[in-house]
């Protein structure tokens, strides 16, 4: 990804700290945390230092490659354990952060030197990351032909370059036919309670080029009613074995939306984020956060000053659920590293076993 | 309305002061402004001190008052016009606003002394305070009946006590239900950017007792795929002939998502903002509100301090409608001071000429 013409990964290994991106303190401050401990990664994930699908699997990956480098020769495998527990209870809806946690405990099974088993964790983190950017890629060049030119797509939440290891999948289309050429531009909404969509992905479109008008949650429906949008693409946290989608909050009324005025409505996502374990969205767990992502905001006063306030009165009762179930019959298809597919069972196990 | 136990309306004319509960400082602060001159008032319909269909129409009209009090005996109509042409510009959606300055311009209008001109415009102003008060009272004993018990009832932005002189529309129904003992609980949704649920009905429905929980916009539809919500009940800035809409930006999307859940969505409103001018809601106007609505939010600091923050990066472009509309065919129903009708063109005529 490209910030102020340097170009960055959202999260990345440096010998044995693992360093990311401060998206807490986007857009108003670029920042890159160190954390020298799987702990800290753990904790980064859970405040959502890092957050997206594919960076926290990515970050679950590197976190998993500390422990085993940290550990002592007798220990290795005792100190894996520790952090694929430990990593595992950060955020339970993300399908990447379990395979990346899968994934490095298939390498590292079974008996081996600890040195090889050090190495293993960290090549198998590595190539996670790897995968990650290139899943992205290929789901822009795969996913661009989609958007008609010109092109009026609308994107909630963030699943760009910030919720992935790079390119992101929702707007790796956008990007990819940007850099085609093709006139694009993206209405990003603001997706409360963390405005994701205000913080990051109008950040992103704009260190990209991308012409992006933010509008409020409230304005996606009378934005479609009024003919403004040609194409809705969201990204995935868990994609069901039947296609059902679970996503940031607000996802599903917008597929909704999308049916009510005929707008394909296309979910972008690696396979690693479809979980054939899960039947349907039904078992997605959905995760609750704390109230005062609601009640409180961040951002800047008019001197630059970071702040805090509370925008709602003393002792509102509030629910938080941070994503919601799309049911897989209001997708129009599924873009993934493989192809475009639909969403539903028979499709999804052969793209899976392909 | 009760306010700490002490009864209120939210706005009134006191000798030729205009007072009025200072809605950009609630929920945080409890102020009533004095407003001495019809430009005073116009002001503070403008910049929102008071909102709402209702309240803006009774502000109108004492404005209107103001201007005939504040007049020299041969400057009575000359000074109504000035004061007619001021308040039509403050905001250009919502009905009730032109409704009562043209209550006020047929009371005053041919020949008659000034003093005479003087006191039917104050009678005129009260009398409409009074009817806005009584309508929502009648809505409420109307609307009552509409929900089950108990019921859990989502609203969308303020179309409360606040919103009109007493009682309101939306919530009439809710507090009149409320003190007759049914059980009744209320999902108020944020409504950005503004976040008129957040800050006014939240605190309304404190004031009043009334069991509610605050959702961000983004998780209505999934309240309602959960089996949250019996009833959606919202209010109204213009009615339309044939039944279409003005409201609050985002409860097009609402009236979408009840009907895809097959729950009742009802519009309360008098029948004072009903526009027979209107033939649909395509000839409704909307505003168009400040970006910095949107990019900007106000609150409080931990240490209870006024603050005002940037929650979205620079120049970021934004729309920010502030209405959208509903077509009549997905209201359920119309609820008004006169009964409960279905929103289409017959109905709708015959009940203004009942």
């Amino acid at each position: 990804m490209r910030v102020n013409g340097t170009h960055y990964r959202t999260v990345w290994l440096e010998g044995s700290t693992v360093r990311l991106i401060d998206q807490r303190r986007l857009p108003f401050a670029f920042e890159i945390l160190s954390l020298r401990t799987y702990q800290e990664t753990a904790e980064a994930i859970r405040d959502m230092a890092v957050r997206g699908a594919g960076a926290i699997g990515v970050a679950a990956g590197f976190g998993m490659a500390q422990a085993a480098l940290a550990a002592p020769d007798g220990a290795v495998d005792a100190a894996l354990a520790r952090a694929a527990s430990a990593l595992r209870a950060t955020r339970p809806t993300a399908r990447n952060l379990f395979y990346a946690i899968e994934r490095i405990e298939a390498v590292v099974a079974g008996p081996a030197a600890p040195a090889a088993k050090r190495a293993r964790a960290g090549e198998a983190a590595q190539a996670l990351a790897d995968e990650d950017a290139r899943a992205g890629e290929r789901i822009g060049e795969i996913g661009q032909p989609l958007l008609p030119s010109p092109a009026s797509v609308l994107t909630h939440c963030n699943a760009g370059w910030l919720a992935f290891a790079d390119w992101g999948t929702a707007l790796a289309p956008i990007y990819r036919a940007h850099r085609d050429g093709k006139a694009v531009s993206v209405f990003a909404t603001e997706t409360r309670p963390r405005a994701q969509g205000a913080r990051l992905t109008a950040w992103e479109l704009a260190q990209e080029g991308v012409p992006c008008t933010l509008i409020p949650d409230t304005a996606a429906g009378s934005a479609m009613r009024q003919g403004l949008v040609n194409l809705v693409l969201v990204g995935a946290d868990r994609i069901a074995a039947n296609g059902d989608v679970a996503n940031k909050i607000g996802t599903y009324q917008l597929a909704v939306l999308a049916r009510t005025h005929r707008i394909p409505f296309y979910v972008a996502a690696p396979t690693s984020t479809i979980d054939l374990g899960c039947p349907s969205g039904d078992e997605i767990p959905i995760e609750q956060r704390a109230d005062d992502e609601v009640v409180w905001t961040e951002g800047l006063t008019a001197e630059g000053r970071p702040a805090r306030i509370r925008i709602s009165p003393d002792g509102s009762r509030v629910r938080n659920w941070a994503f919601d179930v799309t049911p897989a019959e209001y997708l129009t298809g599924l873009v993934t590293e493989r192809g475009v597919i639909r969403a539903e069972l028979r499709a999804i196990a052969e793209l899976m076993h392909a």
